[in-house]
């Protein structure tokens, strides 16, 4: 099916879309990488900035964010529109031939609207790995063409979903290991996971299963990091050899914390 | 290259994407039409409606609008994010597996920033067909995919452009003649060119150059309706089989006016 030998897959997160001169250095390291790979990003805060803007009221249930029809469009026009395309053309300008897609295009990321019962979130869709259109990525990087994905899928009915960045990174890897073997590097603001957040000197290097129990236990991962690192272990144990978790400045070194089996 | 013996490239323009019920018509004839086939999109009155609302004045030179950075940011949210994706998600629901593409995306459709001299329209794009990215468009088409284009290009140097709907889809129409025979189909509100433009039962339904003249001459054709007409004699001068311009409701139908040498 493909001549794809190993596939890099790199998630970045919404402080790196939010920072024009991070952003900049990021798309420069990216298409340095060897292909082929994958970008996945997140959303920033501009669709909250427009929303305000737009007197589009924000309304949380249990902490999160309720995706209604309005907000839907924001987040469509912000993130598959605005971002996505902004990262294609930075892409396109540095030798990384790129394409930008939601979920819906060609069918890639289908995804389920979440029950609405007990809470109903409004246009948020679950994404399961299994129904990712992996044809289509390996027709693409087969022809050297790098895809970004944004967080927008759609339900297969019509309807536009708004889903989890980490998940649509973790469930294309996953899917994508049909292909080739996938390495995946989640990039965000920090070197990686530390024993103290304020010293780089305490980045922990490599995570397994039985170090992971030890330093939950011993209370040593912040709480913000332990849905990191669950995604992370989940993408393994579905098939990605491994998880790098590093700052977006670091992409093309090898610093940072690996989870893996 | 190919085994794609004919295509259909279809435009629409702004009425039928700021008409509920109209696009939703559109996108079930669009899905049933025998592929392969191309869509080329307009942007409505939503891009105009959203600077409004945050406060973005228009700007204006001998009658144009100049598109400047933030004009830009909300043509490229609207049309490459919220229009071209809910479209792609309608078609998908119907049986079509349509993508949607800027200009940006895999470098389909390069631009060319307009000289500032003698009049600085900001952010447009001038689209030069032989630029497009054919091979490509033929991948998409022969992979049973159907290219779904906004008006959004780039210029290959980082910066994304607004071009006009028109000739994105003329020269997507041109450049996939070297894939196989094309046909377009010019949809708007009207049945076609007519002589009388309150009786449907003047339709045009030829019109060759030589008649052309005749018209234009006569003062027939109306003046919105030069530019419309040029352009079509543009593409099947440069190759395009016959231009059909028509009602959006017609696109599955005969009924309009073919323009053809």
């Amino acid at each position: 099916m493909s001549d794809v030998k190993r596939i890099n897959v790199v998630k970045i997160g919404g402080n790196v879309i939010d920072n024009p001169e991070a952003l900049e250095r990021f798309v420069c390291d990216f298409a340095k990488m060897s292909a082929p790979k994958i970008l996945i990003h997140g959303g920033g805060k501009l669709a909250t900035r427009l929303s305000e803007k737009l007197e589009i009221p924000t309304r949380m249930i249990e902490g999160r964010r309720v995706t209604d029809s309005e907000t839907l469009d924001i987040v469509t026009m912000v993130y598959a529109g605005l971002v996505n395309k902004q990262i294609v053309a930075k892409l396109q300008a540095v030798g990384c031939n790129a394409i930008g897609l939601s979920g819906a295009d060609a069918n890639s990321v289908p995804a389920v609207r979440r029950s609405p019962v007990p809470v109903d979130f409004g246009f948020v869709g679950d994404i399961d790995a299994t129904k990712i259109n992996t044809g289509f990525i390996a027709a693409l990087l087969n022809a050297g063409i790098t895809p970004v994905f944004c967080a927008i899928t759609h339900d297969a009915k019509g309807s536009l979903l708004n889903s989890n960045a980490d998940s649509v990174a973790s469930s294309v890897a996953v899917a994508s290991t049909a292909i080739a073997p996938v390495y995946m590097h989640f990039c965000f603001e920090k070197i990686g996971v530390m024993r103290d957040v304020d010293d780089e000197t305490s980045l922990i290097r490599e995570i397994l299963p039985k170090t992971y129990i030890r330093l939950r236990d011993a209370g040593v991962v912040s709480k913000g990091m332990i849905p990191k690192i669950d995604n992370a272990f989940s993408a393994v144990e579905a098939g990605v050899k491994s998880v790098i978790i590093k700052h977006s400045d670091n992409l093309l070194s090898d610093i940072g914390t690996v989870i893996r089996l």
